[in-house]
């Protein structure tokens, strides 16, 4: 059988699906492990890109393929477009979801950093992914203790009116309802947060 | 030094830089392998798809970390709200480059098969990738040969007008004018096409 075929697509005439030869599973043969994402949901503040850094690192020097998906790289590039009105946040996080699961076909373990407030939003990236390779950790810290560490001082702003729409403070922050780790962020320190992750990871994706 | 810190965003108060402690350079060791963007630009049926398949066999046949961007896997998730007017066009390709510049980061070769008819669009892709990251290859075929070949029946249905801003019949494509690679596709088939490339990519950029 021909690897290279087209099927229409009956949304669109115009857009066919077209099957390359080289597909996620090739890609997880050579890599030696699962692709998957690793989405990380919570406060401002409440440690998901400390989290996420150690948690690549340790990835990274086992010789997994990973890359962070955050504000930083998808906010000054793909999302520059985008500001902070609920429409925008939205779409922010609609695209974070669809890069991500382009990446996943890529064969990479994706650890996505982004407070992600709303349940709808982290259902629609579970959704558009396969089982076990949406793992939704919950990095839970009481806001008490995200705002007396306010590292990017965004806290004190959102207090005294200069940022409007700060989730916690004047926008609703959704908590996970079933995600598949909770991390009490505010009684372990950055790696044995990650060490948590790992052995999740290990122990129920068979990694 | 720590490996771990806030650069303040001049441009955006809200938003800050924070540096990860894994980079690209680290994934390149690990790969062993530089990463880059091959992306081929021409009109639709000159054979981008098949040569992007072809190259992608073979670079992943020898181990390289590899990842195909086309109309397929973007124009059905990422780019699902974009339609075909000159606009919505200008962003699909806008984010295309920005997505390939996110998995160049993470490691990967990225190939991109989009017919990307516009000097703007393909100069805003080179422009956000670094030196020697940037392949571009003209997939030059005459349109004769396109329109013969007319593998998914778009010339017939835009000779016919149901299909408007056509690349090559109603809407313009303006050629490369310094591309690194030049595929004269009418004459070779896609493997010798994918050849050429991966003597290109090995001589050239030391891949």
């Amino acid at each position: 059988m021909s690897s290279h075929f087209s099927i229409p697509d009956p949304k669109n005439n115009s857009i066919y699906l077209q099957r390359m030869s080289v597909q996620k599973e090739h890609r997880a043969l050579k890599n030696d492990h699962k692709p998957c994402v690793i989405w990380l949901t919570g406060l401002s503040g409440s440690g998901k890109t400390s989290t996420a850094d150690a948690l690549e690192k340790k990835l990274h020097a086992r010789g997994y393929k990973t890359y962070t998906l955050d504000g930083d790289n998808v906010r000054h590039g793909l999302n520059n477009d985008l500001g902070f009105t609920d429409a925008d946040r939205v779409e922010n996080i609609r695209r974070v979801a669809e890069v991500a699961k382009l990446m996943v076909d890529a064969g990479l373990i994706v650890i996505t950093a982004f407070i992600s407030p709303f349940i709808s939003e982290r259902g629609y990236a579970r959704q558009i992914l396969a089982d076990n390779e949406f793992i939704e950790v919950f990095v839970d810290a009481p806001i008490e203790v995200c705002e007396a560490r306010d590292p990017k001082g965004l806290y004190k702003k959102a207090r005294s009116g200069q940022l409007k729409n700060f989730t916690g403070i004047d926008s609703e922050y959704q908590k996970p309802q079933n995600p598949e780790i909770v991390l009490e962020s505010a009684k372990k320190n950055p790696e044995e947060l990650a060490d948590y992750v790992l052995e999740y990871m290990i122990s129920k994706t068979k990694l």
